[in-house]
């Protein structure tokens, strides 16, 4: 099924695991009343959900009540949960900064498995495949259900409408916005420390599972009711940097091993090889130079995908060649924003996570990489943030119609297969471009309409494939800049004409029921589209 | 007048400026039962008062409100006041890591009194000599009373009863606890700033006004319901390290200049020269190694006053000669520390301000001199803080009685004279020393009773003067360490005796009327004492 990008009276969809019916949002994406007992709040269009009302206000606590040696230690997480009153249907946090080598969100999950624990609503910044096992406390009771990105296995089991609640995709962004105004309270968060002191003060940036930053885990330490710190690397107090404050924690548990250094970090990230990719990243590299983006004092950010690596390899070809200077790029950060930071062709790295060993060594050493989170990067409930103050950031995408709307989460058979990650949040960039091949597994990626809206048209600006530059007309700024450029600049319609032809026609329609069985949330906290439940 | 340390069945004072008459506390003082216009809860005893609710929750904000290029510039501190809605009786916040050369707390009183607004409560984490003109402000009408440390003018303004309000002394983590707890609410912050983007990011470490830390402003930020920042040093995007997080700035103004420098910071910090003091100074440092407190890996604090440095130089001595490291020292920082740090004798300065030139460049270019805030440090409603995991600090007092209370707010005639910084918080120390000379100005410091108590006696655990060392006989631990020793430990009331006789009598009582002019918080938010009118 699929549903217009303008509003439709079509009506309602009928009864689905959201008592209160469907609703279209200003999208006109039906979605549901109502998302796992709570009211939800359509989509409104960017910038028109007014939010009201007072940030989650967590206990008033006193040191009374707590050791004055700031020796916090328990001995197990099954004694740190007891103390913190652990029960039935209560939400417990994780954050995914040790990606799919991460122990401590299972740990934490069986622990809870252990002392009897019901319907626990499991609240990961995001999921992994290593944590397929929580499908068997899904199936056993323990979890209820997770709200979260959900890449692969438990996506999947998403999609089958296996769970018993929605799932709910937030953005980095989003997700502290949900935490921060109220709209997910904490229980108990469980946060996975490369190094902490006994107090609870903990860095990601050293250890045996060093990670880098641990920004995703920051809203959880001050929200939360209760904070457990996980570490395999106990360090004397003062552990410095204090990314997580142990002013915030109540207890500390120390473990073996809380993650697979192999699988916490890629020892090195890797440019693609793939001639057409290639020409992607050239191309995008390129675009920013002749519209003049590309100027001294300029910022730009991209992920860690083969095609943004092998942007960012060409853009600073360019900056060395015009002897332009970022001032500062944002991470996801990799060898090559390392080098460009060591070379001086930016003056900061602003990095809210770290993908490589390289990354992990420089936000450990260079005052010049800094640790950021998701409040200073992504938030859309502050007072700004630096997302909206990146002049550009290259993106990938499943899907993009030609609106420019374009889908991140599920593929084009409809299955939810990944999250949102800051895909999101970067939208605000002065520039948002996604570089994308033009067709995957001879399916058009340019569609009529995408299967699920991550991002509105509106906000994005450009899309780069190996078959030209397609320009949102919007930015008739963008596309007057460009004007006598060699680049393949062509209208998003005559692209996906010559890719159809390509693949034999346009893409099948995503096979799936009317039953919802997650949303995805945007920005601001109302909800952007819905996923089905794939028809088996 | 005096009133017991024990309880006292004395009838409640008279009317005063607090509506509901005297109580008494745990500690038998007096105290109003209500303090502009909010019940006050008498201090129950160390721990034992039980907060409950919830932290202050300031307004959920969106970037849809705040510029996406991220420049929250504004012309003047009027245009933003007026912008953030500043009107009559509304609470005015700053901070003083400028000290007696901040130009920025008077700047904003006085673009307050610009816009005609009457009846503002100012709060600053402390007053100086250099705002004085406060006074005519108040007698104006525009500033309605001051809560925060009321050194000086402002203290003898205050002490003569000219002020329409209580004032209240709050410590600074019992400013942090106040503000947190919401029992201040900050309507508008004004921080100054040595270094700021246009974003609102600000640093103290950089910049011609540079102060060093900026962490007594940082409650203000998080939880104030509109923040503006005034710097003399705008930098791009991003200033680094962002001490204040422009993602809670709403306004940005640039003027000339916010402080003078060579008040702001002392070129150096100096050593005593009296050789009185100098053997109190060598007589602590042997305390702490003869008690076994000065090991491998131990902590303190000291102030920068002439003993407390003295006392740095000689246990830098000792530490050398045993070969013994200090894991870390809290700041106040000064060259002394900064010199252990560099010779290796620390392994980290934990740093909540910044006193000289060494400070403030050590602050700013060294990883292992850390920046903290009254949260890390000192906040009692937080889950710990650091001051009970120093080993030892040594601090001042204006008096001490023979029950071990000490006074550092009044004199002895009465006048309020000082502010409490972190005294009472480092009073959680695993041994708290007050290095005092024995008398003053010809009048004994060892008195039958403190005129005012700012800490209870069962938290100080040394006395150290010139005639000896008085250890508080609940700390049979000290004592017993301390046998066989020929550091010259006796009994308070041995000291007190002498010293009366070489001054002529105990000193006279304070001449003040039954009029409390303010009162002083314990670390918990509780009243411990009240401060009295002066007998004209």
């Amino acid at each position: 099924m699929t549903t217009a990008t303008k509003p439709t009276d079509k009506p309602p969809r009928g009864p689905s695991r959201s008592a209160g019916g469907m609703v279209p949002n200003a999208l006109g994406r039906l979605i549901p009343s109502e998302v796992n007992g709570r009211e939800a709040v359509p989509f409104k269009g960017v910038g028109k959900h007014e939010p009201d009302g007072r940030k989650q206000a967590p206990p008033i606590r006193s040191c009374r009540d707590y050791p004055a040696d700031g020796d916090k230690r328990v001995d197990s997480l099954e004694e740190a949960f007891r103390r913190c009153g652990l029960s039935d249907g209560m939400v417990i946090s994780s954050h995914h900064h040790l990606r799919d080598g991460d122990r401590v969100g299972m740990m934490a999950l069986e622990a809870a498995a252990r002392l009897g624990v019901k319907d626990v609503m499991w609240f990961p910044s995001a999921s992994f495949p290593c944590q397929a096992p929580v499908i068997d406390l899904m199936e056993a009771g323990v979890v209820h259900h997770i709200e979260g990105s959900l890449n692969g296995p438990l996506g999947d089991y998403c999609s089958r409408g296996k769970m018993r609640g929605l799932g709910v995709l937030r953005s980095h962004g989003g997700r502290w916005q949900a935490i921060q105004d109220g709209e997910v309270k904490i229980d108990v968060a469980v946060i996975a420390a490369p190094s902490a002191d006994p107090f609870g003060n903990c860095d990601g940036s050293h250890g045996p599972s060093a990670c880098g930053s641990l920004g995703f885990a920051l809203a959880d330490s001050i929200y939360a009711e209760h904070v457990i710190v996980v570490t395999d690397n106990l360090v004397p107090f003062p552990c410095i940097p204090w990314q997580i404050q142990g002013n915030n924690v109540d207890y500390v548990v120390e473990v073996e091993s809380i993650g697979d250094p192999e699988k916490i970090v890629s020892g090195t990230t890797r440019i693609t090889r793939s001639p057409e990719r290639l020409m992607i990243a050239r191309n995008v590299a390129r675009l920013l130079k002749e519209t003049g983006i590309m100027r001294e004092g300029f910022s730009f950010q991209a992920g860690a995908g083969g095609i943004a690596l092998a942007f960012v390899d060409y853009l600073a070809e360019l900056m060395r060649e015009a002897g332009v200077k970022a001032r500062f790029v944002r991470g996801g950060s990799t060898r090559y924003l390392v080098e460009l930071l060591e070379e001086g062709l930016t003056d900061y790295i602003l990095d809210g996570q770290t993908f490589d060993l390289d990354g992990v060594r420089s936000i450990g050493s260079d005052p010049r990489h800094v640790a950021t989170s998701p409040f200073t990067s992504y938030n859309f409930h502050g007072k700004g943030n630096f997302a909206s103050m990146v002049d550009a950031v290259v993106l990938g995408a499943t899907e993009v119609d030609v609106h420019f709307n374009a889908n991140v989460n599920t593929h084009s058979d409809g299955r939810l297969l990944h999250g949102i990650g800051g895909w999101q949040n970067c939208l605000a960039s002065g520039c948002s471009i996604l570089a994308v091949p033009s067709f995957r597994d001879r399916i058009p990626v340019i569609k009529d309409e995408v299967t699920t809206v991550t991002g509105p048209g509106e906000l994005i600006d450009v899309v780069a494939t190996e078959r030209g530059i397609a320009i949102n007309p919007r930015r008739q700024d963008l596309l007057d800049a460009v004007r006598g450029s060699d680049l393949p600049i062509r209208p998003i319609e005559e692209i996906q004409r010559e890719v159809e032809e390509l693949c034999g026609g346009k893409p099948r329609k995503a096979r799936v029921t009317d039953v919802p069985v997650a949303v995805i949330k945007w920005v601001d906290g109302t909800v952007i589209d819905t996923v089905y439940q794939v028809a088996e």
